[in-house]
């Protein structure tokens, strides 16, 4: 295969991925068939199948692409500075953001199905934590916590627990501004925990 | 209607509707057919459509209930007494169990469905607005915080946040051995952060 035909397939993967997020987030689990992804992405169904044998192929493949995206983008945060409790907000907001929005709106379709289905839940749950231990490293790396203290460590899984609870509270109606608040009280909470540099 | 009937009707309803939660739980929304409902309450599918027309109308009902259920459960916590930390921990236990468990299943189960259904979604968003009000309440007096103060309100709502943040982590896996430190570290820390008495 020459470069630039490599590189179009590579595209078209990257479309097809992030089309099938799309879908969940936006239709549900029920109506992100092949079909309507395929549609959606502009390819003809047997050119999704082509790379994806099968609905669920497609969609693990999917949460793997945009939970490394995520990852990403909490290592392209910016390592803050400034004083104590702005440098923890941002790092709680980088987190809570990272966690939060289209991904989770698409991962919380596939865990409800999951939930009740043994076949893809063995699927999901290495993803999952695979995901979880990723952003956690991330976390404590931003906070520049000591996670050998359980304290520490309880502390930054109970930020990540609520990022995920907040993602939650988002599902229904807009939350952002109720957000926006308890992510400062958090954040000021946290920096008065954390350990002194 | 005599006496013994009416509470027979009471008794077969509140059957119904437990069993349509303990089936969303279980067996996820596409499964919990008003037929599997019938058949697992041991009733029949016309008996079913009597109390509720519709399979909305019986699952909204059971959320109602539920919630009602849930809610009676935080005031019947013991106003706790102890030491300070300790009486925290307790209702900040009781909080994570009340938002948790069984009913969390059947309701993530409608949300996800509600969040791609507008019709779903209209009649889900009071319900789970006043519930949210609800626990709120039950958890400002039980934690004796004062609400109006918006820095106490945001650790109220962060804390609620976080028990559902909590409550998502355990739809794939058993999260209670880690659950139960997050609590107790989130309850250590929140303990130094209320005003004491």
């Amino acid at each position: 295969m020459t470069a630039p035909k490599q590189d179009r397939s590579r595209a078209t993967r990257r479309r097809l991925l992030e089309t099938a997020i799309r879908c969940l987030a936006t239709h549900g689990w029920e109506a992100s068939t092949v079909g309507l992804i395929a549609t959606e992405a502009g390819l003809s169904r047997g050119a999704v199948q082509h790379h994806f044998p099968t609905r669920e192929a497609l969609i693990i493949a999917a949460l793997e692409h945009m939970f490394a995206d995520r990852a990403a983008l909490l290592d392209a945060l910016p390592d803050p500075s400034g004083t104590d409790p702005d440098r923890i907000h941002t790092v709680v907001a980088g987190l809570v953001e990272a966690i939060g929005g289209e991904l989770f709106r698409a991962a919380l379709q596939v865990w409800t199905v999951a939930a009740a289905d043994p076949d893809l839940r063995s699927a999901v749950v290495p993803l999952e934590r695979h995901f979880a231990r990723e952003v956690h490293r991330r976390a404590v790396r931003l906070l520049r916590v000591d996670d050998t203290d359980p304290h520490m460590r309880g502390l930054i899984q109970a930020t990540l627990d609520l990022a995920r609870g907040l993602a939650l509270a988002d599902i229904l109606t807009d939350d952002s501004r109720r957000r926006a608040h308890v992510v400062r009280t958090w954040s000021t909470h946290l920096a008065l925990a954390l350990p002194k540099p």
